[in-house]
């Protein structure tokens, strides 16, 4: 059983005159922000903003590097090589480095956003790619890789530093990947639903499929998605229940 | 007298399927590069493999930050508050960083680009924006700053390391400051005159102004501009002139 | 005494999965709509729905050109020559031409955005920069100067069509400029307060500036700025007086 | 027996700073200019030149739309909607638009760059989205198709004017479909081959792919590729075979 965990959530996806997100409420209840680059969302001043908040509110901070494409929010995959993406990867986790070494915090990890991140699911050639570029940056660097896929196995051949995040809020397939979001209802809006599987994969190690299979996980940090409007609401009852249960919520890096 | 300089010089400003410069041949005779980070000029690509150029040659790197215009290859003045110059400064900064970090070397320093450079020399409030920009990034950081401008006062009140650069191939006005280019025959282009004018830069502490005027200047630095067809036969004649003279070109954070 | 008028609004400011502004609401109470070009605001998808629904309310569509700058939305002063300003008006018209096209619907009119608005109220040479762009794109476009303004003479000179558009909700100099922004109280949110000087200057031709002097206007077009909370209180109680005093809410191009 | 013929070929992918291509050379050679619109490649004051150029040299202006990825060149794939694609298309076709309006030019075609113009190629609902772009624009744009693909269904299907292009510089496989170029020798850089090809093409409607097969083909337009640097020799070599054939060069509209 496990008596701690970290909670990840994507931050900062503002944009000069556009304001996306709550990040002001949302960073109370979580541990680790997955803060955007400028590439796909972001920009200097959000940046240095939402770094600022999570230094303030004790929450770890991440690069969350995407595609180049705003109009697209880094939803669109783009047909990049692989050195292309880990360049790329490297560019946006030292930018967002910047903010943090300004305010004197370390960068704890990076995390694949969007399209990209779809894709280093099962791309094992993209997913060493991102392992790299997180690696040649700084061997102290933690990759968020999702749990059963490929990013786990490239992680390893890699050498990197990585922990296995897993959903609150979204519903799994019997074989461990997630239910695709085409299909309606695969996105958990429910708060009480999300805490239980949250609390049951911390605590029991696995998560029930849409079919009533248990499916084995290994939970080092939680996702979140703060872009839905319930997700405050999944938050607040996932750290009540934490609470409840004991159950530490603490910085993967920690 | 001094016996030994730095040369600085412009590069990495290639982007995607253009090309700009001769950085191969360049970096043969300069030891600092300053480095486009892809606002202006540069993309990760470019930035990849003129870092690691520069290592292969010995040439320490620098950011070279600019305004948000590849349009208009960051030579376009735009307004901006001094707190997004400050993080614009930063994010470019930490991006370049990325790259250098990924290749093991350090990043030795800080210079401004195009408009934003011109508006430095002038603006003392915005010369603070990126000397703290410079400061906040890294203590180690060296800002480049232009002789004789209230760039220099900023970098001091600031506290961030600098180093002081001349110009090898521009014409100096009486009172230090550097002839517009609007005036016919500014950029110097003939290879032995501006051998010359580094020379006594160097060795003697002064340059001859337009009228004549000998102006005394402190060169740490020797700003060579890369991409004038005249740059490497500058480059060629000022190494050939330091080496009969027995000046040490070294990075300015040696 | 004048029976009929137009109202002008900046639409179509969202941009990719950034939201902005009321459109769907507001397009039900102005007759012209000043639509984002994709260089500030605005992205094709943004465009095509914002013509759509133009179209639907009876709405004449018209481009609103900026500088290229996303990130500063438009608001930030740029360098540009008059070579480029007008260039850069002729391609964003051009533009939001193409869904005006695709709708069968006539291109209007023609109103500068943002900082090149007011770049083009106190430049001669930037207001017939931008005149020009609008002839030549075609003879009958109408181009939307503010009254008083060089504005007014540059679209003289140059020969092309346009109306003069006065503010329901700014606050007017005695001289018939507008007061500062950086002014506390210059951006006026009392809907009555709006609606009233609205009402005066449509029926009386002139408006109370803010030391009391009437000041003489010639109102063809009334401009309300969309992406104030109050906007849509102003812009009913502006149509419920005009309703009242039978002056009627027409395109100008009508 | 064809005595007439188009010749097409990219122009205006030069972008602020960074040059690209001969285009004052290569326009006196071609008929037909495809011309950037300033997403992959291309910028307004790169257009209104182009399309000035074209003017002089009595070559006919086209759009050139590509994927939004400047660092790309429009070269990777992105996964964008129909919608996106179709929007994307009328953006810039109107953008172009607006240069040939003020030049007193009208636009004669569209056809699609790169990327985009590679999934034409092979999907219909592509070629679809864009041939009802081209479509809505304007009932008398011509729609350039590669002959012998999807996209001739579409044009067909959507009901918008439409020739079919044949390329001289290269290598054909026995089923009229380009072979790929990634097997060597795909792009045909002798110039007296690629006349050759372009003469037996235009005389006799016929191309002979690599494995000797001849294979039918309706050539209306001629395509070659201005960024090799062999595209001048080539295309001075057509233009002396076309002569010396009576084949006169005319732009498709005509």
């Amino acid at each position: 059983m496990i008596d701690r965990i970290d909670i990840n959530c994507d931050m900062g996806e503002s944009f000069g005159a556009y304001k996306l997100g709550r990040d002001q409420e949302v960073m109370d209840y979580i541990s680790s922000a997955n803060i955007a680059c400028g590439w796909h969302a972001g920009d200097p001043l959000v940046m240095e903003q939402t770094v600022r908040l999570a230094k303030e509110k004790g929450v770890a901070v991440g690069a969350h590097p995407g595609y180049p494409d705003l109009m697209g929010f880094g939803r669109r995959r783009m047909d990049l090589t692989l050195d292309e993406i880990e360049n790329y990867v490297i560019y946006q986790t030292g930018a967002l480095y910047g903010f943090a070494k300004a305010h004197g915090l370390p960068l704890q990890h990076v995390k694949a956003h969007g399209a990209l991140g779809n894709l280093a699911f099962v791309d094992l050639e993209a997913s060493r790619a991102i392992a790299r570029a997180a690696l040649r940056f700084s061997k102290d660097i933690i990759l968020v890789v999702y749990t059963g896929t490929v990013m786990v196995q490239a992680a390893k051949e890699v050498g990197v530093r990585f922990v296995e995040e897993v959903y609150a809020d979204r519903v799994y397939n019997p074989d461990g990947t997630l239910q695709s979001r085409k299909i309606p209802g695969s996105v958990i809006h429910d708060s009480e639903k999300a805490a239980r599987q949250a609390l049951t994969m911390v605590q029991e190690g696995y998560v029930v499929a849409h079919d009533g299979t248990k499916v084995k996980v290994k939970p080092e940090s939680l996702c979140v998605h703060g872009d839905t409007l319930s997700a405050l609401a999944i938050l607040q009852e996932i750290r009540e229940e934490f609470r409840k249960a004991s159950i530490v919520v603490k910085p993967m890096g920690q």
